[in-house]
C-alpha cells in the first residue's frame, strides 16, 4: 500500500565539526519520502516550496515514486530555510537561522486522489497543519503516525494534544517524551503518553537506539555503533520514513510487524548520518539495506544456552 | 572455575530522590562477589575492612561461597566510607564525603591458595594496588578483568596504563572510554583502548546498555527499561560480578561466551538498582535470573522475515 506524507521540503545550511554544507536540500518530508521509497513507490507528498527549489531534486523524487500533485510551488516566494551548527559531540546543535518563508502560511490541500490513503505520516510541523491533513481524509486511515518536537509543546500544547488524540503512532525523542509526560523514566513516560491517544509510541534515543511501546510490551532496537557520524540532520525523519514505508508496503499494523519497521527505520537512519543531508539516501540497493539490517541482527545476537 | 576479586568492602551513605540510606554496606568487591555468587561458589576476596564492619554481612558472604582468608580486618580502624547524593534523573551524582580509612594504605596480600586462580576481577582501586595483585599470581590467569574510573586517569595515568597493558578485559563507562581515548565515537575509542593491551573492552552505558568489543566485532546488550530506578549504586560492579562469575563458571573465554556474560551481567545489574545498596542481590533464585534474562531476549527479538 501507499504512504501519504506531509512535512517540510526545504533548504538546510549545516555546520558539523567535519565540514560545512551550504544551502543543501533537506526538510522532514524529503527525508521521509526518500527513506520510504526503498519500500514502496506509491508515495504522495503534501508540502510547499518556493520558486527557488531545484527542479532536479523534484525530478529525483518523482523518479523514486513520489507523486508531487500535493506539492504546492509558490514561484515568487522562497522555500523554508534552516541553518544550524552541531557541537563537537554531534549530540547537540544550535539553530543559527530559521526563515519560514512559504511555510509561514502553509495551508495543506489534499488532492482528491490523496484522501483515501491508508497510511499517513505527519512530519514535524505546527499541530494545526497536521490536524488539517487528518480532517481532509475521507475515511479513517489504517495508520496515522506523527512526529513533533518540544517547540510545539511550548507554544501549541492544546493543538498538539488535540492532534495526538487522533493518531496511532507517535514518534518523538527521549527528551520530548520526558517533557510531554513530565516523567523521567521512559517506561512511565510511555504509559502516560499512550493514555493521550496513540496506541504505539516510538521513542528515538539517537546514538542509543529506539524503543517501541505498545500496551505493556516494549521492543528495543539499538543504533549501529558508527566510527563516524558525519551529519545527524534528518536521521529521525529517515527513521520515520523507513518505518512507515515498510509498514505501508506490508500493510500489516501488528506490533510484530512494527518491530521490523523499527529495524528498517534504524537501518535507513544509519545510512543517513554517513554523509551530508540526503546524499546517502540516494541510490542505495536492496542489498545495501539488507546487509545493514543483518548488522543490526548480529549486534544483539547471542547463542542462547542460558542455563544456570 | 573460581573467581578471585579484589576491591573495596565498605560503607555507603546514599541519597536518591526516592530516599536516604545511611551507612549501608557497599563497596565494589561486595557487589562483585554477591553477583558472581549466583554462578560459582568458589569465590576469593582480597580486601580490607575496619573493626566496624558487621559480622552478619561477613557471614552472609561466607554463606554464598566467598572465602574471606584474603580479607584483612583492622580491628582498631574504620572501613572505607563514601557518601553521595544522586540528581533527580539518577544519571549523575555528587560525592558528599569520602573517608579512605583502612583503604588509605591498603596492601593487598594474596594467601597462597589464591595465587593460582584462573579468573581475576580487579575492582576499581588505585592502579598500583591492582598491579600488586597481578604481580603475586604464580601463573598468568586465564582472564584478568579490570574496572577503573576517570579519577585514576587524572591522577595516576602512567600506573593505570601499566596495569591495563597486563589485562584481558577492561570494563569502563562511556565517559571514561572517551576520556581514556580522547575519541568521542565509541567505535574509535574502542580501537584505541584495545591497542593499549586489553583484548576485550566492555563499555557500560548505564540506562543505555553495554557494548562488548573484541577485534572488529561488537556486541550490544540493552539495559532493561525500568519504571523505577531506586538506587544506581553498585550497578556497574554488579554487572562486572555477573559477567565474570558466569565466564569463570563456564571456563570459556570465547567472544561468543562473553556475550552471554554481558547478558547475565546486565540481568544482575537490573536487579541491583531496584533497591538500596546490596539488598536486592540477596536471595535471588535461579528462576528469578532466568526470567530476567528472558526479558532481555524478548526486548530485542523480532521475527526475521527481513526481505525487501
Amino acid at each position: 500500500m501507499g504512504l501519504l506524507t506531509v512535512g517540510s521540503v526545504a533548504f538546510d545550511d549545516i555546520q558539523t565539526p567535519l565540514g560545512h554544507a551550504e544551502k543543501i536540500v533537506g526538510g522532514a518530508a524529503t527525508y521521509i519520502s526518500l527513506a520510504a521509497s526503498y519500500f514502496t513507490n506509491d508515495l504522495k507528498l503534501v508540502s510547499v516550496i518556493g520558486g527557488d527549489f531545484p527542479q532536479e531534486e523534484l525530478d529525483h523524487l518523482k523518479s523514486v515514486g513520489v507523486d508531487l500533485e500535493g506539492l504546492q510551488i509558490k514561484k515568487d516566494e522562497k522555500s523554508f530555510f534552516w541553518a544550524g551548527r552541531y557541537h563537537d559531540n554531534m549530540n547537540a546543535r544550535d539553530t543559527l537561522d530559521t526563515q519560514l518563508n512559504v511555510l509561514a502560511d502553509f495551508d495543506p490541500i489534499l488532492p482528491d486522489g490523496y484522501k483515501n490513503e491508508d497510511f499517513v505520516m505527519l512530519g514535524n510541523l505546527t499541530p494545526a497543519v497536521q490536524m488539517k491533513v487528518i480532517d481532509q481524509m475521507e475515511h479513517r486511515p489504517k495508520l496515522i503516525a506523527l512526529d513533533t518536537m518540544n517547540f510545539w509543546m511550548d507554544i501549541a500544547w492544546d493543538e498538539l494534544m488535540a492532534v495526538i488524540a487522533k493518531i496511532d503512532v507517535l514518534m518523538i525523542n527521549d527528551e520530548e517524551a520526558r517533557q510531554m509526560s513530565k516523567e523521567y523514566s521512559l517506561v512511565k513516560a510511555a504509559k502516560k503518553i499512550m493514555d493521550l491517544g496513540p496506541k504505539f509510541l516510538v521513542i528515538k534515543k539517537g546514538e542509543h537506539g529506539a524503543l517501541l511501546f505498545h500496551k505493556d510490551e516494549i521492543f528495543f532496537a539499538p543504533a549501529l555503533p558508527l566510527a563516524e557520524v558525519f551529519d545527524p540532520t534528518g536521521a529521525g525523519d529517515t527513521f520515520a520514513g523507513g518505518f512507515m514505508g515498510y509498514v505501508a508496503q506490508t500493510g500489516d499494523v501488528s506490533f510484530e510487524n512494527m518491530k521490523r519497521g523499527v529495524i528498517f527505520g534504524s537501518a535507513l537512519a544509519s545510512f543517513c548520518v554517513e554523509k551530508f543531508g540526503i546524499e546517502r539516501l540516494k541510490g542505495l540497493s536492496n542489498m545495501d539495506i539488507i546487509d545493514r539490517v543483518e548488522q543490526f541482527v548480529k549486534l544483539v545476537s547471542f547463542d542462547a544456552k542460558l542455563e544456570l
